[in-house]
């Protein structure tokens, strides 16, 4: 089944909002069989809704929006799909009584503009916004049997809605009879050409029922098998084989299988094996640890950490000797060595990641360029770490070198 | 001048992968009075391809894409390419040469799907790509005066290439003569419904040149000021005053103007006030270090911090009383008082911020339900806090508990 998405707000095409609503769509309804074909992202204009409504009606036999439910000036949807659906625009009471709660709960006072929510045209069915006061609304056309459905830009009512509401109902309205089955591998330390290079001949050898798809990410790349087949029972043995021979294919530059971040999979492995881990980090300030704070129920495993941007709290807290920074500088394996195993003695944790390097845009040298990160792993076996330099922006060098400790740690958990 | 972007990739529609090239993009052009006018993303697909660009080209002058350009099977944009404005494929030397030179650099072996990058087709120019393997490829379309560049998806490397090479050539090519302005201003803690019923008269009588947008962001509101006018004094000279009344008329909920993160005005402030800053972390586990350490120079003003996620390390590194969580809990005012002034001792930091909650989506009760998070501020003339209940998931709670650390510390800093 064809899904397309139209996301509408200017606020998106000046480039001041991401939109994550479609990539959250079409990772909810892909187990089921279903697909986004395509993603509009379009302004507040009624010109420009109507005429992507056309297209994605044409394409798709369920339509999706997002946004442009507000209640400020510049939100006009509700009035461009009265106009394409037909009816007129009317007071619903429920929706009315849902505003009233919702800003009841949240302690704040009804204003007029809000209670503009309420108004909805009459060719739209309502689904009763829970987590918000715009209301989701449902258009059938029943002559190209198409459905459209209207959502708010929040991403997470829409999240919660879709998941609850909107798509069990679509479900139930397109019943489906193709299986589809998914399967992720991780790999780790080969260039996506190289990686290429190798799958080639077993790729070009796949049956049509399977495709192979390359994700890369900063420090790892997806491999995703997709296959589709009306025989469920042959679809899944045959995903089954055709994974195993991929791993077998990358040798030991697998990962692991399945779609996790490496801090699942770190967390995962530290559970198996009843250890506990901190972090040390300078360069990447904070993010190993947001990355596997990030993860629900990390509390089991993560202590904690010290981010260590100064040297003096590298002394300070981590007892990293001042001696060395000035011999060898803060960018060093003998301080990132120090810091891994200081904040196992400040945490008591099993196991420590800890980084040192230069984000830039300034601080680099000839010596030590910008991107240059000192990475150490610490566990109860010893420490061991690695010089790395990584390309690109700030932003992506403190992405790798997180990314990277995370995969050191998980390596390290992995060989005992 | 519009611009039409088409992003080109299956794996932004299964959502593995976000687009973020549109909006650097939007970003980019927008002080220049260009605007993207829409965003197709599509897969890769040579139906799919073909159609994106025949809309695009219907719309815009300019159609930039990116993606599809890797050299893996599932990529055929620039083969779709060669269909829609003819010629037919040939190696380059040139970019072959680009493509041997990058893997010298990256240390890496050439191989014959690598190679395979230096085809283009003969309707193309090409525009070397410093950063990256994948050729630049411009179209012109003479009859209809169009252009349409072909970029690659990775993001850096569009980045790079956009800003250095592709848009200079696109402003040479067209010329503008409409001045365009544009504002920010951040305003806090008012509900964007309150606050447009607020700005509704004010909003109403602006000149047709002058335009508002309100762009809601986790903790804050961005509001926009657009204006476009062929007289660039005249214009300049308005929107100075029109930001002057919205700025009047937000009272102090007013937090401040142009478009800086929260992380980057406190470290204005604290740079001003030559002040030093530290972070103590439970929930939001060193997002708040994080969004810091992103911005270039913080090493100026932030020391460092501690993500004390277990009791355990709030006690022993940050020296929170045992007493104290026992008898009030982690989740409390005393103990996240403590944890700002400890981080404060720990690391010599003139300011800190202190974060202990319940990001959920376990661990909640009655009386301390998921979203409850206590924030502290500690400065040298004392601590304040405050208890917050902040809605939505595991992501939403730590984004919002991040901010608003960051924006009441900014406050602190303001009423000296």
């Amino acid at each position: 089944m064809d899904v397309s998405v139209i996301v509408i707000g200017d606020e998106l095409l000046i480039g001041q909002v991401t939109d994550t609503n479609s990539g959250f769509i079409a990772r909810h309804i892909a187990p089921y069989g279903w697909q986004v074909r395509e993603v509009f992202v379009i302004p507040d204009e009624r010109e420009a809704i109507l005429s992507a409504i056309d297209q994605a009606m044409a394409h798709s036999r369920v339509v999706l929006t997002t946004g442009g439910l507000g209640p400020t000036k510049d939100d006009i949807t509700k009035e461009a799909l009265c106009g394409y659906f037909g009816g007129e625009m009317r007071m619903v009471d429920s929706v009315l009584d849902n505003v009233k709660e919702i800003f009841r709960k949240r302690g704040l006072q009804l204003n007029d503009l809000t209670a503009m929510q309420a108004m909805v045209p009459t060719s739209a069915r309502v689904i009763q916004n829970r987590v918000g006061t715009a209301p989701i609304m449902w258009f059938d056309d029943n002559v190209r049997e198409r459905v459209l459905v209207a959502m708010p830009g929040v991403p997470f009512e829409t999240s919660e809605m879709f998941v609850s509401e909107v798509f069990p109902q679509l479900l139930r309205k397109f019943a489906s009879d193709v299986a589809v089955e998914h399967r992720t591998v991780m790999v780790e330390g080969i260039s996506e050409s190289d990686l290429a290079t190798r799958l080639e001949p077993w790729e070009s050898a796949l049956p049509p029922y399977i495709h192979l798809a390359y994700l890369p990410t900063p420090g790892l790349i997806r491999l995703r098998i997709d296959g589709r087949h009306t025989d469920a029972a042959f679809l899944r043995s045959e995903v089954e084989r055709y994974t195993a021979e991929l791993i077998g294919l990358c040798g030991d530059r697998f990962l692991y299988s399945g779609y996790r971040t490496p801090a699942e999979i770190l967390l995962e492995r530290l559970t198996e094996q009843n250890l506990t881990v901190a972090t040390a980090e300078s360069c990447t300030g904070g993010n190993i640890a947001h990355l596997i704070t990030s993860v629900p129920g990390s509390s089991a495993a993560m202590l904690g950490g010290v981010v260590a941007y100064s040297n003096d709290v590298k002394q300070r807290i981590l007892g990293v000797l001042s001696h060395d920074i000035d011999e060898f500088g803060a960018v060093s394996i003998p301080v990132v060595e120090q810091m891994a195993e200081g904040v196992r003695r400040a945490t008591g944790a099993d196991v420590s990641m800890a980084t040192s390097g230069i984000a830039g845009p300034g601080g680099g040298s000839a010596e030590k360029p910008v991107g240059t990160v000192c990475i150490a792993v610490s566990t109860p076996r010893g420490t061991v770490s690695h010089t790395y330099r990584f390309p690109g922006s700030r932003e992506r060098v403190i992405d790798r070198a997180s990314v990277t400790a995370i995969i050191m740690a998980v390596r390290n958990l992995q060989h005992k």
